[in-house]
C-alpha cells in the first residue's frame, strides 16, 4: 500500500543517529526527544505523527500516534512502538530499556510552549534543555545520499529553468506565469512544500516578480519581497502584468524527496539597460569571488564581509542585498530539509565551512523602482572551494 | 509602492479587537501579545513581522521589526512603532501608556517554548497564559466582510473544478495534473499557501489522488493521506498514473486574500462501478441530513454522531470518514485564514454553532484498494440552517 522506493536507507538513518548521539554524550545529556517534521524524517525516515526518543547511547524508540503502519514500512529503525498520548512516554521508554532522562534535549526553537509545559509536566524529574543547535549542526554537513538527492533536484530546476523562455509573455501577469512554471516543477515530482525553521518564515516555491515589484521590501529574511497578492501573503508574484526590458527574477526552490535546491535566475524580454545587466554581472562576480574563498575551515561571516567588500569595490555598496534601511546582511544560507539551515553566511558568524555542507549563495542588487538583478545557486562545499549544482547559465536570459 | 486595494478596512480590525478586548476583561488579563501570522493578520491587518499588544483597555499598539513602512501602510491600526528587539517591548508598552500587564495572554498552542522563555525573562513580574482558545473563539465568527471574501474563493475554486474535465487525460500522473490545476488556481489569484494552526499539519493545495492512492492512510488528522511522492511528504498527489473508471479525488482549497475555501469533488474517466456511485450518493444524503439539522445553538459533535449514525443507515459505517484503525473522528471544520479552525464537527465536540460560523462539511467514504468517494462543500451557517457557498455540482462528474 505505501510506496517505498525512495525510503531513506538504514545505514545512513544509523549514521546520522550516531553523530547525534556523541554530540548527545558530550553535553552530559541522557537523551533527545524529536517531534518537528524535518527533524523527525532526517533521524527516522518517516514524518508520520510520532515522537522519537534518541538516548545518549543505545536503541531510539519511534512512538506513532498515525499511521503505524506507514511508518513502519517507511522507517528502518528497529523500535517502532503505537502511542495514544504523551502521557505515556516515560512508560514506553521504561518498557524500551530507558530510565526515565536525568536531561533531556527539545526542539525548543520550533516546539509550542503549550507542548512544552506539557513535558514539564510528564517529566517532573527531567531538566528540559534546547537541542536545536545540536541538531542543526548535524544536519548541516550532508552525506553522499543526501548530495545525491539534492543534485538530482538541482538538475530537475535546470529542466524547469529552461522552460520558462517558453512560457513568458508581454501583459501575463506574474502570478499567470508563477502557476505555468509550478506545473513544469510538479510535474517533474515537486513536492510543492518549501519546509523553514523559523517561526512564520514562510515561502510558497519562491520569488517570482518582474520589475519594481521585486524591490519591495517584506517581512522576510530575504534581499527581494516582492507586492504579493495581497496583505495576507505579502511577497512574491501578483497581478502586475510583465513587461518588456524589465529583469523578470525567478527565484525557485526544487524540493525533491524532502530536500531543496534553490536558485535565481534573470529573464527579460527584449533586454535590460546596460546599467541592469552591468550590475548582473557584478553580482557574478562577486559569486566568483567567494566560491574561490570558501573552504572548509573559512568563517561564515568572512564571506558575508568579503561580498560586501566586492559589491562596494564594484560600485554596487548602496544597493548590495537591499537598501538603507532594507539591507539584509547576509548573503547566502545553508538548505536540505528546510530553507534556513546552518550556515548562514552572514555578518558576524563564526561558524566554520566544513565539507558536505550544502549553501545557497545569492549575491543580489535591489534598485528600488527598477527592479532586482543577480544570482544564486546551490554549491557544495569541497575541500577545493564551492562547487554549484546548477548548469543554467548564470548570465540574464533574453527572450 | 505597496498595494493597499486589499487591506482589511478599518471598522472590521476595530470590531475584531473590541470583541477579544471583551474577553480580556472577562477574564481578568491586562491584555495579549499576538505574534502568530493569521492571528496578527486578523487583528492588524498584515503579516510583517512585528509583536502586537492588545491591552483589555485602549489602544493596540503594532511594534515592528520588518518592514515597518509596510505594515504602516497595510494597517489600519493608529499605533504602529518600529521595535528592534523583544527586549524594548515593557518600554514600547510604557511610552503608549500600557503598565506592565499583571496576567497578559499569549498564544502557547503556537509560539515556540524558546520564545515563551525569553518572554517569561522579559516580563519576570507577568502571569503568562494561554489565549489561544479565546482568539479562535472570536476568529470563528465571521463578518459579512470575511465571507464576502470566502464567497469569491468558493466562485473562483467553481471555475477551477469546472477546468478539471478538460486538464484530465488517461495516463497521465496524479501530480502532473496537480499542477495544471494548480496553475488554474494561481492565475486567479490563489496565494499558494494553506495556512494550518496544528503544529506539524501542512498541506499543499489539499488532496488529488486517484483509485486507491486516496485510500492510504497518512498522519493528517484527514479522512484521506494519499501515497505522495515520497516519505518526506506523505500525502496527496504521486506518480502513479490516472486509469479509466477509478474515482479521481480533488479536494483543493482556494485561498484568496488569506481565507480559504475547502471543496472536494470526485471525477472519473469513463464512469465508476454502480457500488461507487451509490456509496458517493449516500454521502450527499449525510450532507443533506446535517445541512438540515444544524442551526445556531446546535451541538457540532451532535452533528458528528448524526453524519456517523446516518452513513451507517445506508449501509456505510465500516468505512464512513477511514476503515477500522484508521478513522477519523469527525466530519468538518472551520474555516477561515486557517484550514483548522472552530468549530470541529467531531466526536463529543460541545461548541454550539453560531451564526456566521463557516464549515467545511466533508462526509466521505473510504475503501482500501479501490479509492474514496464523497462530497465537501463550504458552508455558512444561517439562522435556518447551513448554506453552501459551491455552485459546482455534487454528483460525480464523469469524463
Amino acid at each position: 500500500m505505501f510506496l517505498t522506493d525512495s525510503n531513506i536507507p538504514e545505514p545512513e538513518i544509523r549514521q546520522r543517529i550516531e553523530r547525534f548521539q556523541n554530540d548527545l554524550t558530550r553535553k552530559a545529556l541522557s537523551g533527545a526527544l524529536i517531534l518537528q517534521k524535518p527533524d523527525l524524517y532526517y533521524f527516522s525516515g518517516t514524518i508520520q505523527d510520532a515522537h522519537l526518543y534518541i538516548p545518549a547511547q543505545g536503541n531510539p524508540v519511534l512512538m506513532v500516534r498515525k499511521s503505524l503502519e506507514r511508518a513502519a514500512s517507511e522507517s528502518p529503525l528497529e523500535r517502532i512502538v503505537p502511542m495514544d498520548s504523551p502521557g505515556q512516554l516515560p512508560d514506553i521508554l521504561k518498557k524500551n530499556g530507558h530510565p526515565v532522562p536525568r536531561n533531556m534535549g527539545l526542539e525548543l526553537d520550533v516546539l509550542p510552549a503549550s507542548r512544552y509545559l506539557k513535558f514539564q509536566k510528564i517529566f517532573p524529574e527531567t531538566a528540559l534543555t534546547d537541542v536545536s543547535h545540536l541538531i542543526r549542526r548535524v544536519r548541516a554537513v550532508k552525506s553522499d545520499y543526501e548530495i545525491g538527492i539534492i543534485r538530482e533536484a538541482a538538475r530537475l530546476a535546470d529542466q524547469v529553468f529552461e522552460r520558462v523562455p517558453e512560457l513568458i509573455a508581454e501583459g501575463m501577469t506574474e502570478v499567470g506565469l508563477a502557476g505555468l512554471i509550478e506545473a513544469e516543477a510538479r510535474k517533474r515530482g515537486h513536492q510543492g512544500l518549501v519546509r523553514m525553521r523559523l517561526w512564520g518564515g514562510e515561502l510558497f516555491y519562491g520569488h517570482l516578480m518582474a520589475g519594481p515589484s521585486a524591490a519591495v521590501p517584506s517581512f522576510l529574511a530575504s534581499p527581494t519581497g516582492g507586492s504579493g497578492l495581497s496583505p495576507a501573503i505579502a511577497q512574491s508574484a501578483g497581478f502586475r502584468p510583465i513587461r518588456k526590458n524589465e529583469p523578470i527574477l525567478v527565484d525557485y526552490v526544487f524540493v525533491l524527496n524532502g530536500y531543496i535546491s534553490d536558485q535565481t535566475r534573470i529573464f527579460a524580454l527584449d533586454g535590460l539597460s546596460d546599467s541592469l545587466m552591468a550590475a548582473h554581472e557584478a553580482m557574478l562576480d562577486v559569486q566568483k569571488t567567494i566560491m574561490r574563498t570558501a573552504r572548509p575551515g573559512t568563517r561564515a561571516g568572512e564571506l558575508y564581509g568579503l561580498a560586501v567588500e566586492r559589491a562596494a569595490e564594484l560600485g554596487y555598496g548602496d544597493n548590495f542585498m537591499g537598501t538603507e534601511g532594507h539591507r539584509i546582511r547576509f548573503v547566502g544560507h545553508g538548505v536540505g530539509l528546510e530553507l534556513d539551515e546552518y550556515p548562514f553566511l552572514a555578518r558576524g558568524q563564526q561558524m566554520e565551512l566544513e565539507a558536505g555542507m550544502v549553501i545557497a549563495l545569492e549575491p543580489k542588487v535591489i534598485f528600488p523602482g527598477k527592479g532586482v538583478v543577480g544570482i544564486e545557486n546551490t554549491h557544495l562545499v569541497t575541500r577545493d572551494g564551492l562547487v554549484s549544482f546548477s548548469r543554467f547559465p548564470d548570465t540574464v536570459r533574453v527572450v
